[in-house]
């Protein structure tokens, strides 16, 4: 199997899994518990929420566990609008993942307004549309850092000042951005951020979210005192510590996205390029994570190549997994190139520091030849 | 260590680990993908549903997957309020656990109104007082199964039929219940039923909501397709594997409450109450859990007796861990007792079918030892 498709998920590290084991077996009590057995896992928490926070040059007292990057979403919109009950919009993009997108359509029917940025064909994003599109009613803007289908990167920084200069919070979905660039909360005017495990060699069912200080946080989900009363549940003790190593060892790896990650995927993407004609790429060249190709085949339905994919081993996908069941066409590719047919006829492939020069090689030559198969069946079908 | 604090957590049993592991090592795709490293985990996850389902009496459409009984509970109510957005009541109980108690009174800042039940001295609730409560404006009744601090069970079968007959949706929190009493949701109205793993030797951070076919369901946490586009975020396989494997091993020992750990119980009970004076049952001494004994010691601090009970080994709890971390008393013994200081001097222990008499008659010795010891203490500083 060549895995092609770590934006979807990724492999837990057995570091990450030894970790995380004992809490599976000898040391399950209940960490909010008054006897010692439950209560010394509070320790183990707290070391978990200094590696998270470290990952993004947060205090600890800035990270909030949640089951996913799609509850640490939706949990950041809530309290921006909860904070500022009378304002009623929310700016966002169109390219946002499903957990920004549906939660804001959802909010919509709620009596919300919401303002969804365009991108352009590189699915880069205008600054003066950010300017442009605060209003005194805007709750929240609520921008990604790395977009999931094609990598491309917002400029965080200079969107984090222009809210900060409006007075308005900033709430940034970097859950394809952690861990393959370097992110310093720090460093630039967010105040929520949103990351999860199982982008970055941890477990699937536990996210982060990071409040800055000072900004007003209110819980999504409501119950006990957990996370100083911020999000209810009991806490999820081996998720946590597996979350808290994943995010130890993505700071340590880091480095390797630019130094190993970034050829392999440019020797892939070239050897595609230049090998199948009407490839094209999807995404600014530049402004885009190390690990992340998205390739238009003309004329090609996606789902057909993907299904000769499978059967050469390659894993790759269509768009983001969370609406690979539906029928629908990438929205994101929608946003870039509304003309045409690009949006069914484009593969996300996205690498990660496990990937190897032979997988990216053998992975070309299989696109390659899958890519010339299904055009070979067109053209037969075409003089039938 | 004798624990017996099994409605606080539980131990996961070795089977259900076993059956999870897979998912952790080398079947970690995402289900949602279309290639088969993926895809074919969709039937993995379905029969875990299956298994859940039939711990309840359920068709397996009728469960979601959730983070947590927290977020089941959260879910089922804010599902029943935007099915009816009209209606601004909601009728719950003084003793529900604070995922329900804390998202209601969150519910009252944003304009809801909120009836909270009372019980009487045994924590029973009066089912006329549930049809006097009902308003044309309620939208939800909320009441649980069995409380998690007394065991005492409610009425939820006539609670179910007055909602019915009033036309308003049931919600019950059956997560004390579940896998302690058979329950079948085909037997008695209920539309929204909550249950979570980590109280049935299943890991923790895995929960279900039952959402009878009819009731109206929407999203609580917004995101992709997963679960039928009822609850976004990537499907955590491993632990939804693990609560179906915990389901599963819960419904074939369920006979085991009746015929092994009650009696235990009582055996519990009885020494301490034979032995201890001024030691007194809080909760009905037959509608009750068969595992659990609320019990008060009268002038004795609760969280002076844990101390001992935990230096002896003794795990138990002052109410429940979610709110252990506070000071306040516990607000169901309150609810029960109002006048004079039981709510600040009640232990509750729980037990599990793994409890042995060896353990009970330990942690009674330990009990009448502890509260002698602390009592002579009492005197003695009296005394001087």
């Amino acid at each position: 199997m060549i895995y092609l498709d770590h934006n979807a998920t990724t492999a837990i590290l057995p570091e990450v899994l030894e970790a995380m084991m004992p809490y599976f077996t000898s040391e399950w009590g209940n960490p909010s518990s008054s006897y010692k057995f439950g209560s010394k896992l509070k320790s183990v928490i707290a070391i978990a929420r200094e590696h998270v926070a470290e990952l993004i040059g947060a205090h600890p007292l800035e990270i909030i566990f949640t089951s996913c990057a799609t509850e640490s979403n939706n949990s950041a919109i809530h309290a921006a609008l909860r904070a500022h009950p009378a304002r009623r919009h929310i700016v966002t993009s169109a390219v946002e993942h499903s957990s920004v997108l549906n939660y804001c359509m959802a909010l919509e029917t709620e009596g919300y307004s919401v303002t969804y940025l365009p991108v352009d064909r590189d699915g880069l994003l205008k600054l003066a549309d950010v300017e442009e599109a605060i209003t005194d009613e805007t709750a929240v803007v609520s921008l990604m850092w790395a977009n999931n289908e094609t990598g491309v990167l917002f400029p965080v920084k200079h969107i984090g000042e222009i809210c900060r200069s409006r007075g308005i919070p900033y709430h940034c979905d970097a859950v394809q951005a952690a861990g393959k660039v370097p992110i310093d909360v720090k460093g630039f005017p967010v105040d929520y951020l949103a990351l999860t495990g199982h982008k970055i060699h941890a477990p699937k069912g536990i996210g982060a979210l990071y409040v800055r200080r000072k900004a007003l946080m209110s819980p999504f989900v409501y119950g006990g005192h957990q996370e100083r009363s911020l999000r209810g549940g009991t806490e999820n003790v081996p998720l946590i510590v597996g979350l808290g190593k994943g995010a130890e060892l993505a700071r340590k790896h880091l480095p390797d996205y630019e130094k190993t990650v970034r050829p392999l995927r440019d020797t892939f993407e070239e050897d595609i390029l230049t090998s199948i004609p009407n490839a094209e790429l999807n995404g600014d060249k530049e402004q885009r994570l190390s690990n992340t190709t998205s390739l238009t085949f003309h004329g090609i339905e996606s789902e057909a190549l993907l299904i000769l994919l499978d059967h050469e081993g390659v894993c790759a996908s269509s768009g983001s997994a969370c609406l690979a069941d539906s029928d629908d066409p990438s929205h994101v590719i929608k946003a870039m190139k509304p003309e045409g047919l690009a949006a069914r006829q484009s593969i996300r492939f996205s690498l990660s520091r496990e990937t190897t020069e032979l997988d990216v090689r053998s992975a070309a030559t299989a696109v390659t030849n899958s890519v010339a198969q299904l055009r070979l069946g067109l053209s037969a079908a075409c003089v039938n």
